[in-house]
């Protein structure tokens, strides 16, 4: 029997999936520490973002109430340089768990990883902004070119549904992706599954967004998630995946459901309200696909061989896999010469804490298997 | 940068699925070759049934040519225990490739697991037997209990599809599994498509069933298809992953379709020239579906939590996803704990040499991944 080996584990992050992980953590670890060939989880850093628990001395700190004990830190988070120092100088292999949205700590990564340290997220800013910003942390991970840590992101897009690992295992065993095609937005397909349901109904669109967002399916503005970017930064990493050097989620054509007129209105709120006065516009779009027998659907698409990558509304025949999608489900459907004319497709939540969490602990098992 | 790796392939079975292999193996050795940390694949043995090429030194042999060189070749197959002797001592790690269906060589797993040889295998027989054989096969591997080689056999079920990866990560995070329910053959998923097809139409049962053996989708005797039994193992395998002790392929209700009239019948010619002797029943079965708006499938369910496992004809809403499938595509719902009401569902081709191959390839990179 081998010795048991011990990974050291920083958490940032503790919203909704930060939570819901640490509760995985927590059984992951105590199952980890009980299997044949025992691995010590140890927290060593857990952080919101404007402070800290940090154990200097590298020795385990207590999740079971980490709450209030994160609430009673007066420590402030590291600066990232003293992060990246702190961790790498950690006497065990550090898996950093990036549970928040922030680009500066994305920025970093390339940093973290050269210095052996793994990382494993849900944020998508890393891998759907700059492609300098992808290439150098490729070039840096021990999973892409480098020598440094593993760097594991499956959460970035269809939260924990395997979307990622499939299209790598796709491509990495030969197989020529044609088109990559899907609903990948909870909000998107929740909204457009309610404002034009198969089988006819559904309110006006001003209606619709304003019954997503009480029902919590949507930004507390939600212009953020109608004007189409959060679906761009996932094609963006889909597609650069598949092979093509997307510049970033403004370099291909999205189309924004927020009206011209209303971009610059001061609040959320103001937007909802005026909403209503463009729903003659969706109206239009709705009753032209009704015409075709069709139902119209918030979808992203990648023609791999074209280049071409496109964010926006389509209409579906409504026997189409799309158009059945229900509630805020996402579906991605991948097109291939093996897999000829029926895609293979992946289907199912797309967003929610424990799902996302779930991917998160998924990756950081795949990070302790390679890390052993 | 270290040292280039070796890692050592034997490659067991040359039909359908291992030509198809062969030639992923090829494109996949020249591209760990060349990559920032290469790796080379060197095959050792490929072997049909009856005879074999082997390289005694553990020098690669070639590819290239391998089908003549095989046919060429006068060498019978080694015994098992000659063949676990000679990979076992081989100077590097080893991988067995069986892309047999042989029950033999299937029941000896274990002992090449032990001597720390990894396996990669379609073939269900292993995984679908007695419950014994799977205890000793995971209390031997590396990622089971054991200290031995590795074992991924992702192919046995849904082909290429990432049905085993999934349903593992969902049980590995801590996601309680509920139900499990598909339509897991190629063959029952193109019968039932064209019998009972969304919308009305379709032939008489035993027309199908002609159809769809000109159309080389069911086994030689189609008696083979029509017992489950395929489905039943597919069924095994998963219902173990899932957590439950299932004896084996027989130890749960599998519905045959083959009246009981022909069960014994000669040929498979003679059973489909009577087949249609006995296209009532199904007509029956049709109509009652039919009667409630409901299509039939041939499906295969678990229940987990009351330990249930069946494989048979059910009815589906023409809504479900279940009803909408197409060709030969398989489905696979998961419904879990933290998926809620709507399952993560998997779908597309469930076979056919090239997409088993790619779940094949997609394991061996797994493996090479592990061995470093």
């Amino acid at each position: 029997m081998p010795a048991p080996r011990q990974v050291f584990v920083a958490v940032i992050g503790v919203g909704g999936v930060g939570t819901s992980f640490l509760t995985q953590l927590q059984s992951l670890s105590s199952k980890l520490s009980q299997s044949p060939s025992p691995v010590y989880l140890t927290t060593i850093l857990l952080a919101r973002s404007s402070k800290m628990l940090i154990s200097e001395s590298y020795r385990p700190l207590s999740l079971s109430d980490w709450s209030s004990a994160l609430s009673a830190s007066t420590t402030p988070l590291l600066s990232t340089s003293s992060l990246i120092s702190f961790l790498s100088s950690a006497p065990e292999r550090v898996v950093l768990i990036d549970n928040t949205s922030s680009s500066d700590l994305a920025s970093s990564y390339p940093q973290f990883l050269a210095k052996g340290i793994s990382i494993v997220t849900p944020n998508k800013k890393a891998f759907s902004s700059s492609l300098s910003l992808w290439d150098e942390i490729f070039s840096a991970a021990a999973n892409g070119s480098g020598r440094g840590g593993y760097v594991f992101h499956e959460s970035t897009v269809g939260a924990g549904l395997p979307v990622l690992s499939t299209l790598k295992d796709l491509v990495q065993t030969g197989d020529q992706v044609t088109r990559i095609e899907g609903v990948f937005s909870g909000t998107m397909s929740f909204l457009f599954n309610s404002f034009m349901p198969v089988g006819g109904g559904g309110g006006t669109f001003a209606a619709e967004v304003k019954k997503a967002k009480e029902l919590g399916y949507t930004e507390p503005d939600p212009r953020d998630d109608l004007n189409g970017l959060d679906v761009a930064r996932k094609l963006t990493i889909l597609a650069r995946l598949a092979g093509l050097k997307v510049d970033g989620p403004t370099s291909f054509p999205v189309q924004s459901l927020i009206p011209k007129e209303l971009e610059s209105v001061g609040s959320g709120d103001e937007f909802l309200a005026r909403l209503g006065e463009f729903d003659d516009q969706m109206e239009k779009v709705k009753a032209e696909a009704a015409g075709q027998g069709k139902v119209v659907r918030f979808v992203g698409s990648i023609d791999v061989q074209k280049g071409d990558v496109k964010v926006g509304l389509e209409s579906f025949e409504t026997s189409h896999p799309i158009a059945a999608l229900k509630g805020s489900d996402n579906i991605i459907n991948f097109y291939t010469k093996r897999y000829g004319a029926n895609p293979l497709i992946i289907q199912g939540a797309g967003a929610g804490a424990d799902v996302t969490a779930m991917g998160v602990s998924s990756d950081l098992l795949k990070v302790l298997q390679l890390l052993h």
